[in-house]
């Protein structure tokens, strides 16, 4: 994540048909759309995330002497497609939704126009980017929905699908409204607020409890948050209303305490009322341990005194939607649109626009999916944000995108709050993408 | 993956509480293990994997110069703690399961020894890398089983989670038995084999499906996989028998197709019969398009002729499980051991030891788990690694690592071969571990 991923980061068949491209001269400009097929389960609507990591991969892609002496070396492929590799630079152009944009099946988020060899090699990565925050977004705005004004805080790094995962889960997770992440790279190279309170262990490698709630406060005099559950949660807490007066004396103040198991609404309550008992009102109690938005609504719906839920691996493995049904299709090439019609996975052909119509008090109504130039009524959703290689405007903050996010999430139809089975948000196809879609079909 | 992840990549309580054990001098000796909590849905056993990318982490952690920079003015900690991190290498003991090593619940596959803010410090990117793999090895092994015999490919990366997750689940796979990835840098990386077909982007790109074979083939004469659903699959199918004869002539053989949607059995039966009938019957059949363990099964049940399965999203992203409750607890600490009561979340504490016992036809039985002191007959699975810092043997190759991995399967027994409702592998404890545990809840 310190610096850009490798150009050999892609399936084989990619420089496969490269080769064959360039073969028959076929550099003419081709369309590619990336969108998903169909909403996962429990899914109701998807956030648009990655832009930002799918740019900058554009911008840098580059083959080092070490990969083409690689592919050179591979006896697979010819030295005029290690010559062409070799001046490789990403020079077309991308249109995209903004990160944050709240978006729905077959609606592209991001399209690139590009000399066919280019749009296609691109293919793998830009799927692996974008699939992957939207896919963590589009969970953890869930937890966002569940647990209005509380914070919310991704614990998630060392269960994530490896490093990338847990780096860009607590991005996707702080663009959609969380409050922060545990993870410190995370605040290094994104910004993201940095959260901790103390391990098991830590209280374990005491012979006495107390001694080490007492040691944890010395060591972050700061940001002191006290786990209970290691022995007994309750007596932990009294441990703690006994232990504030002698911190306080030594100008430490304790901020939190940490739940991390058992019923954690029934010891939130005890918990809570324990620290009001022993004069700690401001005591804020964090709660963790197998989270997701499920929990958090439940938590949330007998008012347990909660202030604050960490939510780890199932916001990180998007647990009951690992994966998203997404794609990055041919749309056009050489001024000629179209698509396959596979089976179960036929997709609509041309550059695309969606156009978002208003409802009552402002909340979206229906969306239009049509083609570039067959301008509507509403609000476009598709902007151009790359020319000829160049981004068109510096990255928006991460402050930006979660300021759109809650503007979309004010707009959202009061369906789509539901954790599940929410009616279909409707996206009407223009006559004219059916039109061409038609046309297409009749050329094979 | 070219180069060691950062140092902070870890949870900030792990600085923190680094910070407090070296005001407190607690620096004495510390042993963690890695284990498995419970087995997730379906699963009957798990794989280990992931340990040479644990040891690599373990031999190259460093704080560079910007994250030390870094730590020292975020204002959280002290001076003495950026000291020690300036200094810091693991200088620690390792114990662990060989990769490929068959196991089970709250059996460690890794023991960590070593001062307790070094043992601390390692626990999140040692779970990252150890969870991951083995989610993935544990995943893949399961195709491995359903499809005896024939071909098995990774095509996960696109969906997998970042560039990490695609990468280390090629290696994962192929571990336990795949025969290879279409990931090049996978192949570059590790020498996993790689493999590819061609795209349907590659086919529309062309105004006619026949010339779009001719081109693929010329384009890569030694590895023509023509794939077949872009329109008609049958229609496809008789197109390679017709272009077959024109390569043939130019000394080009076709030697696959690929079928990618609808009902892959019944259309890999009338492919089949096409490039039978057409004097193509060397020519293999590749499936593909959202497959796992459970579709590859029932093509095996009805003995679709496939030779050949792309594995892709289900197989990276461990789509029904796609976690495992792993944990890196704290067992002993200045010599005395420890465990937290916390509910539903208690564990074995001590140096632990699993001793696998055979049955009839060498098959495993049933396991021991014991303290590591409580010497017992059967095969001890876990073994010294490193030592001071220092690896005591070369990485194994991933060739000897599959090879175990099928001595494993060999030894299976039967009832752990199915893909769900498995009877549960016995792991019986020890008295001396029973007693220990029994120890520890009474100092607390």
């Amino acid at each position: 994540m310190n610096q850009p991923s490798s150009a050999l980061l892609t399936d084989l068949y990619q420089l496969t048909m490269l080769h064959g491209y360039l073969q028959q001269r076929m550099e003419d400009t081709a369309v590619f759309e990336f969108f998903v097929r169909q909403l996962p389960p429990r899914r109701g609507f998807l956030v648009a995330a990655g832009l930002e990591q799918a740019l900058s991969y554009l911008e840098n892609l580059r083959f080092m002497p070490w990969e083409l002496d690689w592919i050179a070396q591979s006896s697979r492929f010819s030295t005029a497609l290690v010559e062409y590799l070799t001046q490789f630079r990403f020079t077309g152009d991308v249109h995209a939704m903004p990160e944050g944009t709240v978006f729905f099946p077959d609606e592209p988020i991001l399209r690139v126009t590009a000399p066919l060899p280019q749009a296609q090699l691109v293919e793998t990565r830009l799927i692996n980017l974008l699939h992957f925050q939207t896919l963590i977004a589009s969970k953890a705005v869930r937890a966002v929905l569940a647990a209005p004004g509380k914070e919310l805080v991704d614990f998630g790094l060392r269960r994530a699908h490896g490093e990338e995962a847990g780096l860009l889960a607590a991005r996707a997770s702080y663009l959609v409204g969380f409050s922060g992440t545990a993870t410190v790279q995370a605040w290094a190279l994104f910004g993201v607020p940095v959260y901790g309170t103390v391990a098991h262990s830590f209280i374990q490698a005491h012979e006495d409890e107390m001694e080490a709630f007492e040691h944890f406060a010395l060591a972050q005099p700061n940001h002191v948050v006290l786990l209970l559950d290691t022995y007994d949660t309750e007596a932990a807490a009294r441990k703690v209303v006994a232990l504030a007066p002698r911190l306080q004396k030594r100008g430490i103040t304790i901020k939190g305490v940490r739940l991390d198991s058992g019923n954690l609404a029934d010891h939130a309550r005890r918990v809570r009322r324990i620290l009001n008992d022993g004069g700690l009102p401001h005591v804020r109690i964090v709660a963790s341990g197998n989270l997701d938005e499920y929990a958090v609504q439940e938590l949330m719906a007998v008012n347990a005194p909660i202030d604050s839920f960490a939510v780890g691996t199932h916001m990180t493995t998007s647990s009951d939607a690992p994966y998203l049904d997404c794609v990055y299709k041919l749309q056009e090439y050489a001024g000629r649109a179209s698509r396959k019609r596979s089976e179960g996975k036929a997709t609509w052909p041309g550059r695309k626009q969606v156009y978002r119509h208003d409802g009552a008090g402002g909340r979206m109504a229906y969306d239009v999916l049509t083609l570039a130039d067959d301008p509507q009524d509403g609000t476009a959703l598709i902007h151009p944000v790359m020319l000829e290689g160049r981004r068109l405007a510096p990255t928006p903050s991460l402050a930006d995108v979660r300021a759109r996010v809650a503007e979309e999430l004010a707009r959202l139809p009061e369906h789509l709050w539901r954790l599940q089975d929410s009616p279909p948000y409707q996206v009407r196809v223009s006559q004219a993408l059916r039109d061409l879609a038609k046309a297409c079909d009749e050329r094979h």
